[in-house]
């Protein structure tokens, strides 16, 4: 099974056992992926359902819905302040990968870029191309960019983490607590480091301090090495 | 001092408390870093010793021998089929920053790419800007490439253990020892992963399959995440 093409669908795509197929993902099955009449792919609905389907005309007909074993059973959001360039790309790309449920972008005070509306929607396609690679069910959310001290606002009923680069946090790998059924929220800052009243502000709402280790890594490293110790900690 | 600007030298710059500069190092500390005589920098040997140096002309006083507190406790070595395009770059200096002793390139059956020279000189170059930048003060050895079957044969003495996308192998997180002062060899493979030929060659020699968790991850991930749960249960 796990070899099978995975395209993404919107829900309202799926009818009494059809998948009605955008003009996109027809010549993306047909001429990109090569598939024909009757070839079997993974339709996945971005909310942790996907389905073997079988190509029939602009259509698609639902065989039977999979059984998912490879979403963990935690909901993870990214807080990242925007890197510089595209380092955001490679980002998403990479946490998606990994298992990340929600990324959310933010304005801190040393970001440099503040991204164009295409920006969003490319990231979002990117995501959804990484969870069909990594044979994800789920395609992460991407929320759009907001200031970081309104991003803090939004955050509720989490373990919530604030990456620092110096000083004397205790690591993170020490401070995860794995309980079960939980929310964590991880925020890694900008090219510079967040100010220390951006850490106080989120100290302020909840979050914890934590230390990526002794070195000093890019803005664009942290959030996949702080995502690859969350998920393993959290891998059934 | 971690504010400090950072250049790797070769230990035999180092004569008489004096550093001799290159052309490349005066024009990079003048030019590049704008800093004037008198002015403070980091000097490292990359080989886990660094100094306090001060500009004079073409040459560097040293002030003093620094205490190192960035570079782990243990010896690890990436070994990775090349990947496609220029992903071996990014690796390298992620890697670079999460720590890693030593990065073998090797080729594999489904490896496409054979480098050229001038690769092996542009990765060294990567590693050792990365080692400045992430304020290590070990410049990480980049080997010359080679066939895995090769690599495999230079391997002792260590912990070993070779990242496979597929399978019930268990999750690398269980199986790493922290003894104290070890020697870590891990095996990442190439786009498609290894042939099942390539994970029992490398079994018969001692490396032992694990998993980086159910999903797939792209070779360009799988380093970085396999050296940030190293890199974390080796941290003291």
């Amino acid at each position: 099974m796990s070899q099978l093409q995975r395209i993404a669908i919107a829900p309202s795509q799926l009818q009494q056992q059809q998948i009605l197929l955008t003009k996109e993902q027809q010549h993306y099955l047909g001429r990109v992926l090569r598939l024909r009449e009757g070839d079997r792919f993974i339709a996945m609905d971005g909310q942790g359902k996907s389905w073997l389907a079988q190509l029939a005309g602009e259509q698609a007909q639902v065989l039977e819905l999979l059984s998912v074993e490879t979403e963990l059973p935690v909901s993870i959001t990214l807080m990242m302040a925007l890197p510089k360039g595209n380092g955001f790309d490679e980002v998403v790309r990479s946490c998606t990968e990994l298992g990340v449920t929600c990324i959310a972008p933010v304005l801190s005070d040393r970001t440099l870029l503040h991204p164009s509306p295409q920006k969003l929607e490319r990231w979002r396609r990117i995501a959804a191309e990484a969870a069909e690679q990594s044979e994800r069910s789920f395609v992460p959310t991407i929320l759009e960019p907001v200031a970081f001290s309104t991003g803090l606002l939004s955050v509720t009923n989490s373990q919530q983490y604030i990456c620092v680069a110096r000083g004397d946090s205790p690591h993170l790998k020490d401070c995860l607590q794995h309980k079960g059924q939980e929310t964590i929220v991880i925020a890694t800052g900008p090219e510079g480091g967040w100010t220390t009243q951006e850490v106080e502000n989120a100290i302020a709402v909840g979050f914890q301090p934590v230390s990526l280790g002794r070195r000093i890594l890019r803005a664009v490293t942290a959030p996949v090495v702080a995502l690859s110790l969350i998920t393993a900690a959290c891998e059934v």
